[in-house]
């Protein structure tokens, strides 16, 4: 084990108190998030606030009933976007190029870098968090429901507010699972099996690869979500 | 402007100091990274750490000649990475199922997620860092060099090391041109020319639209970047 971890802790918090941020604090969050590295100087994400209580509980069904998105102080949902930048070359008379696949790639890059960063300054101030990937459950109506034009593509949500409650840090696979040396390394089995070993308790059922077959494996999760997504990818101009 | 930023200012730092770093400091970072939050606990990322002189004189080559790949203390490729968890899965004989555009998109997030946790660890250490989105013109190159196995897309580099520069802090577009309430919101001809201008800095021509023209419009570099990447992703199993 690595002990000194040098940012504040990462848990998921679920349960909020009711109280909004102090005046500011958002802001504060979002101006972290924007010095990110950005590719380019393109910038290309944008942060969408809820703050229609009827928005927020179509987007926690949505998500596969998560009441936290309806109760957390804010919630934002974390978009890549190249149609600002090409807004800016609009204005100038320049056209943009076409490159769904790279578009996709760096904005999707950049704006997960802004969010995260974003992750980080909230939980140093206290705050708690959870990242919402249940929003690609309805990906096609969170289209419509934020008017997000082509170019805009929405990646996750972000929920935030004051923690009423301090869930365990949950366990990661070995250091050595995720960091390789010039080549890839594939694991090998007893690699495998300290893993699942570690990541037992992430569940009651102390079945990791159960976890994750309801996500990835046939008939799983991710499954369901992509005709969805890839709807969505051809109609936001991400498809090739 | 907003006040009290909350962590390490980032700069991109392309000149570093020739010494390593001290003995366990890359694996406190990459413990950071690992504590970022992940999608459906899949930890879809591997860093590949390139210790070889000849393959790092090769990815700067490859990324428009950015010595900085060669020469930083530490250089690290963010990967997107379905693989490990699809072995994890067949060892208890499950097989994965057939979701690219959702594998790629949440991986892609994972990855980036983790790689920002890292670089907000390493600057609050005093390390300097930047993003190398430049592996993207010979992607290809890469997979080989780096033997990457299917379900394994790199996303960008890394370059960590001591600064041997304090670059000003580059400017970035307004908050309000990033944060939007319920519906996104085009930006109007005022504040498309209020972040013109802020952004102008950014450049010795002072001429912000020029430097995403030669990325973003029409024959610039995002297009150039399309093809290998598509072919990349096809081969990678991101394709659909």
């Amino acid at each position: 084990m690595i002990a000194d971890l040098i940012l504040a802790p990462h848990r998921s918090v679920r349960a909020f108190r009711p109280e909004p941020l102090p005046e500011g604090m958002l802001e504060r969050v979002i101006a972290e998030a924007q010095r990110a590295p950005t590719d380019a100087t393109g910038q290309m994400y944008s942060f969408i606030r809820i703050t229609s209580a009827t928005v927020r509980r179509r987007i926690a069904e949505i998500s596969g009933d998560q009441s936290h998105v309806a109760a957390a102080s804010e919630f934002l949902m974390v978009c890549a976007d190249i149609h600002r930048l090409e807004s800016v070359l609009g204005s100038r008379g320049r056209r943009a190029g076409s490159y769904p696949a790279t578009g996709l790639h760096f904005a999707t890059v950049d704006a997960a870098l802004a969010a995260q960063r974003m992750i980080d300054a909230a939980e140093a101030l206290g705050l708690g968090t959870v990242c919402i990937g249940g929003i690609l459950n309805g990906i096609e109506e969170l289209v419509g429901l934020l008017a997000l034009p082509r170019g805009v593509l929405p990646l996750f949500g972000v929920c935030l507010g004051w923690p009423a409650e301090t869930p365990h840090e949950r366990p990661r696979v070995a250091l050595s699972s995720v960091l390789h040396d010039d080549r890839y390394r594939g694991q090998t089995g007893d690699e495998i099996e300290a893993d699942v070993a570690a990541m037992a308790v992430i569940t009651r059922s102390r079945d990791w690869v159960g976890v994750l077959a309801q996500y990835f494996a046939e008939g799983g999760t991710m499954e369901e979500r992509e005709a969805g997504l890839r709807r969505v990818l051809e109609r936001q101009g991400f498809a090739w």
